[in-house]
C-alpha cells in the first residue's frame, strides 16, 4: 500500500483513540516525552549530525545550517517547551455555549479535536516536536513531512515521540512522519481528503503558495506579514520612534515585522529627520518616496515594488501621506492583513483606523511584534493565520479544534 | 478584462464599504429589496418563464422543473425571508472576548465580516436572493454563480437585486453573478484566491465534490448526511418508533434524514416487527441484514453499499448490532459526521454515545431532523457544513463572519 494512504488510515484510527483520552493521561504522556527527549540526547544529536554533514557538502549557507543545528541545550529547549504545553489547560471537551430552542431541546456547543492534521514544514527540526505536541494536546493525531535537509533529525525525533507515546499507552501512530520527502508525495499530502482533516504549512512564503494552490484539503495559511506602522500628525514623537524602530529592529525576520512607515505630512518634515537618524542608528536602510526626499535628502527612492514587499531585513519604506484615510487605503491596499500599527492621541483617528483597516491584528500605540500566541497568552503558537477561515492571527490550542453539537431530548421529533 | 477578475475587483472594493455599514442602514436596505422584490414580481415571473420553457424543451424530469419554478407566492415568500434576514441581530462589530495580555496591552477578538464570498449553487432560485442577503447582512459582497437552467431567473433577481442596493446607497458590486455559466468559468471561481475570501457549496453531493476537487479558495463543504438513529437495548419502544419514522420519513429527501437504524439485539425481536410495520405504513422500503431477515422474514436484504448510501428517499437500511460501542464503530466507519442519534433511557449509555460519536450533531432521545438553522434558533441558514474547519453544522450569521484582534496600548514594546 502506497505510504500516504496507510499512514492516512494509522492516523484516523489513532486520532478516535486520541479523541476520548483523559487530559490527566495526555499531560503525563507529554512530561514523559520530555524526560525521553532528554534522555535521547545522544540519538538526536547524531541523526543531526548526518543532516549537517550533507548540508555542509551541498554547500547551504550558514544561516540555513544554524536554523537546521541541535545542540545539547536546544534539546533541552525542545523539552522544556514540551513541558510547558503539558501544563497548558485543555481546551477539549469545554460547551463553549449552551442553550434551550423552541422544541425544548437543551444544546450545547461543544469542543473537540480536528482529528487528523497534516504539518509541512521547512528545515527547523524542532517544528517537529512542536506541532506534533501541539497537536497531541488538542487530542489530534499528526501527519508531519518536513523538509528533506532535515530528514534525519526528524525521523529520530518522531522515532523517540513515537516510542514515548507506546510507553505511555497511546497509539504510537498518534504522531507519524513521511520518510517519501519527493515533491510528488508531498503533493499527494495535500490532496489527502480522506485521511486529513487540516493541513497547515509552516515555513516560507513559497512553500505556502505552493501549497494553496495545489491542496484540495482545507488548509490554514499561514505566515507573510507586510505590515505597517501609521504615523499620525497627532502622534507623540517619541512614542512613535520607539514603536517604529521596535516594529522593525528587533527581529526584521519575523512575519509580525513592521515593512513600511507610513507618516502623516503635518508632522513629516518635524519627525522624519530624528526618526530615520534613529533607524539608521539600528543598522535599517531606508527607502523612501518623493516627500520624504525632500525632508532627508540622501534617502534611496522607493519604487512601486517596496511598497508589496516583506523585506525580512534591515529595511523599511517609508511613505508620507496625506490623511489617516490615505493610510487606511494603502494598507489595504498594499497589506497581507497581518499587523498594521497607528501611533496617535486622538481617539476618533485611532477609532477609525481599527474598525477600517483590515488585518488580523490592528495596534493602537503599540508595536506591530506583539502578534504571537505567547505574547497574547495562548501560552503557545502553532502558526500565525492569515486567512478569515478559521482562525485569524495568533492560533494556540483552541485552533486547534473543532466543535460537535451535543443535544439533550426528550422524545422530541421535528414537526 | 476577465469577467471574474473584473467581478472580483468590484467585490473586494464593494466589500471595504459593506464592512463598515451601519446596522440599521443595512436592516433599512433589507427592508427595501423585499419590497422591491414584491414591486418586480412580474419581471421574475416572466424571467423564470424562459427558464422553465427552457427546461421543458431540455426534457428536464417534474421535481426539478417544480425547483425551479416561481410563483406570485414563492416571491412572496422570498421576500418575507428578506425581511426576516433584516430583523435579525448583526453580528458584525461584537467583540466576542476581551483581555489584557502580560504587557498591559487590552486584546479584543471582535466580529467582523469575512469579505467576498462566493456561492456555487445548483437549480433553485431562491438561493440566489437568501445567500445574498445573508452576506449581505453580515457585511460581506457576494459573487453567485447559479446553475444555468435558473439563468434568467437568477439574472432578474440580481438585477432587481442590485437596483434596490443603488437606491439604498450602497455599491451595486455588493451582489454580482457571474453570467458565463460554463465549466471553465465555475473552475475559474474556484481558484479565484485573490478575490474571494471563502467558497460556499450549495447542492447536489456532485457539484461539492467538484468544488473540493478543483478549489483552490478556502471551501465551506455543506451537505451530505449518511445519518443513523440507534435504538439501544434501553430504549423505550414508543419513544424509538416516533423518532426512527420522524428521521426517516418526514422528510426523506434532506440531509439530516435517517438512512440507516442500528437497533441493539436484545430489543430487535421485541421491537423490529411493529418498527418495521410503522415505517411500511409510511411507505419506507426497509432493507436488513441477516439478523433482521430472520425476525421479518420479507425485509430485502441490505449489503454492504447500502450502510454507505444516502438514500435521500424513502427507503432504510436495518442492522442489529450487539453493543453501543459497536453502533458507535459502524457510525464512525459509514456516517459522514452529519446527524447522529441514540434512544436510550441509560445515562452512561448516552455519555458514551455523546462523546464518542464524530459527528456535526449527536442527539440523545431526539429525532436528526432537528439540525438545521432555524430549529437551533439561528433565524438563518446558509447551509450545514459537514468539515470541522470554520464551522461544523448548522451556520447562520455568525458562522459568515470572521474575527480581527483589535489592540489598545499605550505606547508598549516587545521586549
Amino acid at each position: 500500500m502506497n505510504e500516504l494512504i496507510q499512514k492516512g488510515k494509522q492516523a484516523k484510527e489513532a486520532a478516535l483513540t486520541l479523541a476520548q483520552a483523559k487530559t490527566k493521561t495526555k499531560n503525563k504522556a507529554l512530561s514523559d516525552l520530555a524526560t525521553s527527549l532528554i534522555a535521547n540526547t545522544d540519538l538526536i544529536l547524531a541523526a543531526n549530525e548526518k543532516d549537517l554533514a550533507q548540508a555542509s557538502e551541498n554547500g547551504v549557507r550558514d544561516a540555513m545550517l544554524d536554523r537546521l543545528r541541535l545542540n545539547k541545550q536546544r534539546v533541552a529547549d525542545i523539552a522544556e517547551g514540551v513541558r510547558q504545553v503539558a501544563a497548558l489547560a485543555d481546551p477539549i471537551g469545554e460547551v463553549i455555549h449552551m442553550w434551550k430552542n423552541e422544541a425544548e431541546l437543551t444544546i450545547g456547543k461543544q469542543r473537540v479535536p480536528l482529528g487528523v492534521i497534516g504539518i509541512i514544514y521547512e528545515s527547523r527540526p524542532n517544528v517537529t516536536v512542536d506541532a506534533a505536541v501541539l497537536c497531541f494536546k488538542t487530542g489530534n493525531a499528526t501527519i508531519l513531512r518536513g523538509g528533506s535537509e532535515a530528514f534525519h533529525s526528524n525521523l529520530a525525533l518522531v522515532s523517540v515521540i513515537r516510542d514515548s507515546l507506546t510507553s505511555s499507552g497511546f497509539p504510537a501512530d498518534a504522531v507519524q512522519i513521511v520518510e517519501n520527502t519527493s515533491r510528488e508525495t508531498a503533493q499527494e499530502l495535500m490532496r489527502l481528503n480522506r485521511y486529513l482533516d487540516v493541513l497547515i504549512p509552516r515555513g516560507s512564503a513559497r512553500l505556502i503558495q505552493a501549497v494553496l494552490e495545489t491542496a484540495t484539503v482545507p488548509v490554514i495559511e499561514t505566515g507573510t506579514g507586510n505590515c505597517h506602522v501609521y504615523i499620525d500628525k497627532d502622534a507623540q514623537l517619541e512614542m512613535a520612534t520607539k514603536i517604529i524602530v521596535n516594529a522593525k529592529a528587533s527581529r526584521p525576520s519575523v512575519c509580525n515585522a513592521a515593512e513600511t512607515l507610513l507618516i502623516h505630512e503635518g508632522v513629516a518634515a518635524d519627525f522624519l529627520p530624528s526618526i530615520i537618524a534613529k533607524l539608521r542608528a539600528e543598522k535599517v536602510e531606508v527607502r523612501g518616496d518623493k516627500t520624504v526626499a525632500t525632508i532627508v535628502s540622501d534617502v534611496i527612492p522607493a519604487v512601486e515594488l517596496d511598497w508589496e514587499t516583506e523585506y525580512a531585513d534591515y529595511i523599511l519604506a517609508i511613505k508620507v501621506v496625506t490623511s489617516v484615510d490615505a493610510a487606511i487605503s494603502h494598507i489595504n491596499h498594499y497589506g497581507t492583513k497581518h499587523s498594521e500599527a497607528i501611533v496617535t492621541d486622538n481617539y476618533f483617528t485611532s477609532q477609525k483606523f481599527l474598525q477600517q483597516v483590515d488585518a488580523a491584528a490592528v495596534y493602537v500605540n503599540a508595536s506591530t511584534r506583539f502578534t504571537d500566541g505567547f505574547e497574547f497568552g495562548f501560552g503557545a503558537e502553532i502558526g500565525i493565520s492569515t486567512q478569515k477561515l478559521h482562525a485569524r492571527g495568533p492560533m494556540g490550542l483552541n485552533e486547534l479544534t473543532s466543535t460537535k453539537y451535543i443535544i439533550y431530548g426528550e422524545g422530541q421529533i421535528r414537526e
